[in-house]
């Protein structure tokens, strides 16, 4: 068969032994073809495609990125977009199967093309790990250990200078990246899009740990919105989908520590750095796997579906599954961790 | 309650996680206190004991070791085992209940003593993730993050140098770390105890990946045995346990790839480095989960059971399941992985 | 003799390695004692000091920050400071020597002592690199090595997004930082405080690189202004010092480079992580060999001097040469890296 | 001008910064053409030649390893080797200059090379730092690195195991490795070349600090020969070169500690991971400049020279300074290291 690639959204550690493990595993087990679409969707819209020899994804599993660029463009977009139109590029470029490498938009447009008759499988990719439909995506691990790294250089500034860090991290709607690397590193509050914690609260704990010597660590996912926060937003404004404007919450949350406490706090907003570079050996593995899979799935024709981890196997699971179904931070998840929070 | 921390057998990256994940949830959620038993079961049969307060796990998530201390003391054995001297020195020293932290001849001990009345439970820890009980323990994810690291270094000697290049990982019984690091860093070939491939095969894929103009790199778990190894034995000897003597199996594999290719080839046991230091951000999450989880379940009295990890969930096992069932590489993992072998 | 320590100015990675090696060189060469003064001059004007058995060095030259605190107070502020006050504590203490580890500012405080009479001696720290009086100041590495990593994966984000990225580093005076780091990871345009470079410029480097179809990478020191700013300074504002507001000089680069290419351009501003956390071996080894250094100075009596490092060896010089001396990054440096701008 | 480039000897973090900074130098500044010679001075004798365009060089300054390959050859060895024969290979392909990269043996080639005539220009690379012509190479500064964390591992399970821990790092002729490694680790013992200890007094260091209740390290240079150790040749035997045989310096040295002390006691030996993978940020500033400034000594036709680090300046010296010139560790420098030793 000849199978076309395409990467989607942003950029996550990971995606490059994906390419690897479908290509080493297609080449090698079926005898396939590969094709690379270029820049995500529009690679395909417009045809836009690139060899994919195994030569070519040689050492790939320790690089992070895409080799094959990656958009934010919409299939159904545009004079090109819509099935017809991608029906024409498979078939003049010969290709019987894309697979689709993305997080829950680029999975949606995946589910309609397949809907409408496209051989068409997925690869989730969220580097917020946010898809309820596997236990973990690949590049999550990666942005837990940049950002416990980074918190671990914190926390010694804040000690020597007995001070407050915040830390803010990836999460524009769940939490998991804050949670883990926020326990990761022993932050003393975490806070994520699902609690709205007033900060007040967060201003208690901070107060605790400084009371007995420790300079404390808070870690802010960007999603997060503090209770009560409406009340300040005509003073301070907020951006068009609630979150706080001005620098981020990051800021807005240092602020307000060090208004509360009067202790000095310093803000770090990790920004782009949790993202790139090489993937950590668990997100290898998970991706290279990812990859190898859907090839067989591919195989199976079970088109309209995708890879997924369940406890250390890898599965399959319909696009649906993985669509309308943020995974969020449970409660329990929430109550474990604030054991561990303040005093 | 008093509760008694121990850490035994071989010392894993995310024990004085564990620790501090215990005390910090005992101490805030039950007002429980905690002592320390020095060296492991030594320090229980012995009643050496330390005061665990809270202060003394203070930023123990990052550090790698166990500050308990830890040894391979059986606790039957000596004129001071046995649950009823045991029971004396809990009773002396007021203590409600028993964490054992340990592998599986740990827990077979902690088992014993929970059958013959004693409040005992335990935590898994074995850094080859051989526990059939739970998806993964503690420290394994360290142990192949750093013969990751250590592997992408070795490919570019081995490239610079058009040499082949072993690495040989832990592992004595199964091949998790060898699998993970093999497949996270490229290697051509894997070899682990699971499986006896003979030296010829891996000759083969050796040749394969030289042909092609790449340097080969080749993964060894220390417990590997080739097939045919016995003819071998009279010349080179092995140790008691039938694995190579001489070296380790690194220096025999590289020693056969080099008289059967003619390429020259050179191994790295990289030893002990894999199981210190500082613990990845997945090993230090879930070394605190289990240790908060643990005193949940010493407080709903469930003795004789330990925590273990299903999926993303923190779950509660009895000693048997974790005993007498080594988990090996199965097949399916073997030949997904031997896809990405040779050429 | 017994000896006082004091860490001053911002932390930097290798205080603590400074700390044990003075330590250790006086308890084992001349049976000294130690104490240290808590939060840099404030310890000292307010006599508020802990001992410093070598038991208390212990593993310190591989931790980031200070033991000791450190704080900004000027030993000359307030009812309590001045050398008569000074050497009151000293001799109530019984201390024989002071050593004042910190910056330019620290170091100037500490000349004005020694001028006083006072036994002063001094180890020079500054993570900008900026004294003229040493080669090299501890930390230094240790920042660039943080910068380059976070560069290494910034890039992956920038090719797989055809991005332009942009990094604001440390250097408010002066831009070694950004020229190591930026030299180290590749970037395409370097911008620091010594060079005036007008935006113009950095667009067309910038433009010349996405042209060959490649992710530019811009470094940016936080004290770069650029040619022609003072024009714009109505409408954005600056701070105090000149230097632009609103959101850092990194952003300001980031919007002009977008508005002047039409080049999607993201910024990353590093901030503390740059100066937080474990030394690299570099800084360990110059900071212990300064630590031991210091002692023999101090033993030989020569006050209102400092160590130093030239070339591989470590010197003794005074205060007043580390003073009034910025040590900028000079024009042939500034050529030497240009070359690697751009196209 | 087209400049040839070559790399020869054990590979080195940092020859291919080497190889960018000395392309895009050329490129830019003199509009040079570059050609590599394939695995060191056999391309060279071979006219085996790779164009060396710029794009050739992207991104190679975070890389290990080289991309012209490295051999042993030697240019004076076989039928075409030889001032006469290189010649003709030169002028086939129209090359003005070679670039000899590497160690002591490959510039002592080049300097014969460039005595007879030949338009031969060096840089230095070592591992070892064993070149008394500058003060560091590229290379050595990522070798202390990556000693220096897997001390740091080691130390954690010295500590929870009460072993003494023994790594052995690279150093055949000089211990600088070990000294900086073992500094930076904070090792209790350090045994180079240079310093022909006696076991006795390792075993002392060791036991002194395992009765402070702390667990030894003990650093070893693979090139370090115990005093008295003439004695145990006939029973241990020796290489050729006089050091011992077994299974390496390291394994004799943990040995003779366990059967001194009493102390059970590991060795590690770190291998080739040492000289593999990526370069700190400090060897790829060191090497970028050396590549520029080795094409600008091209241009002023400065033959039978090398560029050389001193303090922070690269220089151009004779290639005679570098070489009959063995950087050792002096005296001075032990006798520092050694106050840190066992108490």
């Amino acid at each position: 068969m000849k199978i076309g690639l395409l990467t989607s959204g942003g950029d996550c550690p990971g995606l490059n032994a994906v390419i690897r493990g479908a290509v080493l595993n297609g080449v090698k087990t079926y005898d396939d073809e590969f094709v690379g679409f270029r820049d995500g969707w529009r690679g395909v819209v417009e045809g836009d495609v690139m060899d994919l020899p195994r030569t070519k994804v040689r050492g790939l599993a320790r690089t992070g990125g895409t080799i094959l660029g990656t958009s934010r463009t919409n299939p159904f977009d545009g004079p090109h977009g819509g099935p017809e139109n991608i029906s024409i590029v498979l078939e003049r470029h010969h290709i019987d199967a894309i697979v689709a490498i993305g997080g829950e938009g680029t999975l949606a447009g995946a589910k309609r093309l397949a809907d409408a008759g496209l051989p068409v499988v997925g690869v989730p990719k969220t580097i917020d790990n946010d898809l309820q439909a596997t236990d973990y995506t690949f590049g999550f691990d990666t942005a837990v250990s940049i950002a416990t790294d980074a918190m671990d250089r914190l926390r010694t500034t804040g000690e020597s200078h007995h001070r407050c860090m915040v830390a803010e991290v990836m999460g524009r709607h769940v939490g998991w990246i804050a949670l883990h690397s926020g326990m990761s590193a022993g932050a003393h509050a975490v806070l994520i899009p699902e609690q709205r914690v007033p900060m007040s609260q967060v201003a208690e704990w901070v107060k605790e740990v400084h009371d007995r010597g420790r300079a404390p660590l808070v870690v802010v996912a960007e999603g997060f919105i503090p209770e009560g926060f409406d009340e300040v937003l005509h003073e301070k404004g907020t951006e068009k989908d609630g979150r706080p404007r001005l620098g981020g919450i990051g800021e807005y949350v240092t602020e307000e520590i060090e208004r509360l406490t009067g202790i000095e706090t310093r803000n770090t907003t990790l920004g782009h750095i949790q993202r790139g570079g090489a993937p950590t050996g668990f997100d290898r593995v998970l991706a290279t796997r990812f990859g190898m899979a859907v090839v067989d799935m591919i195989h199976d024709k079970e088109w309209g579906r995708m890879v997924a981890l369940k406890g250390t196997d890898v599965v399959r699971v319909d696009f649906s599954e993985a669509l309308n179904n943020l995974k969020q931070v449970p409660q329990h998840r929430w109550d474990e961790a604030k054991v561990l929070f303040g005093r």
